[in-house]
């Protein structure tokens, strides 16, 4: 058993999206979805330079998610799954991840397009998108071979409330 | 200001990189560098499906980093940048973000490969790597435009100890 590790959220994001049931499931359903994110004031000298990328990665926190289970049902499939095979909310230590569209900054506020969170969701680390870092080798996709096209459309019902 | 998250890792990387001096800076320096994940036994179950997936994402907690700093120089540039702009250790909350190489997994033993991460950093989540949540559109690398085939090769000091 390890030590907890205790984190302080450094924003939270405003989003037009505010119930999980209809909320695109991946920023590719958001496409268009504005949002921004208010960063608290004591880290905005922590943005400087990052408007040039035009792109972020964001961690969150699932701050409706209350409880996990080790086997979900993803939106895109009708069989139980490991949660770690799954970018279900349901997790361990619910923390999110999305690959947003950096619009512009003002001050300490985000302007941000392409996005999945619900309103309130609470900001951990911004990062820049840097998609060097991402694997160059054929990618295996596991369950989801065939269907990560529903990505696009397919919207959430309440099964993770 | 807003309250705090407490998380509990799930499992702890074993790694051949023991000290920060000289470890790859991202996992594309780490380029055949093997390691595992020992999951704690009770999230065994949640690994179910993940060996069909080829690469998986890892959150993990940066143990060794006890402060922040909001303006730090990047090893790949010699001008001070927002934190929020690197990927540097010294963030408000020091959640670092890999995409490894999933080798296998024997019970709750993941063998992974491509490997940036110290030996016994805390794994906070796992989920698998999904090539369509990238971005499609061109994407700008802001201060490291130029400069990111840097990560190949360059190697960590000590700046962020």
């Amino acid at each position: 058993m390890h030590e907890s590790i205790v984190y302080r959220p450094i924003g939270v994001v405003r989003s037009p999206i505010e119930e999980i049931e209809g909320a695109p499931i991946q920023p590719r359903a958001g496409k268009g979805i504005r949002a921004t994110i208010e960063l608290d004031r004591e880290y905005e000298q922590g943005l400087r330079d990052l408007d040039g990328f035009s792109h972020i990665v964001l961690l969150y926190h699932f701050h409706l998610s209350k409880a996990f289970s080790l086997e979900v049902t993803p939106f895109l499939d009708d069989k139980p799954r490991g949660v770690f095979a799954t970018r279900a909310p349901r997790r361990p230590n619910p923390i999110g991840l999305s690959v947003v569209r950096l619009v512009g900054i003002e001050g300490r506020v985000l302007h941000i397009e392409d996005v999945d969170m619900l309103d309130g969701t609470l900001v951990l680390d911004i990062k820049p998108y840097i998609r060097e870092l991402e694997p160059s080798e054929e990618v295996r996709l596991g369950w989801l071979e065939g269907k990560s096209q529903g990505m696009d459309h397919v919207r959430a019902d309440d099964r993770f409330k």
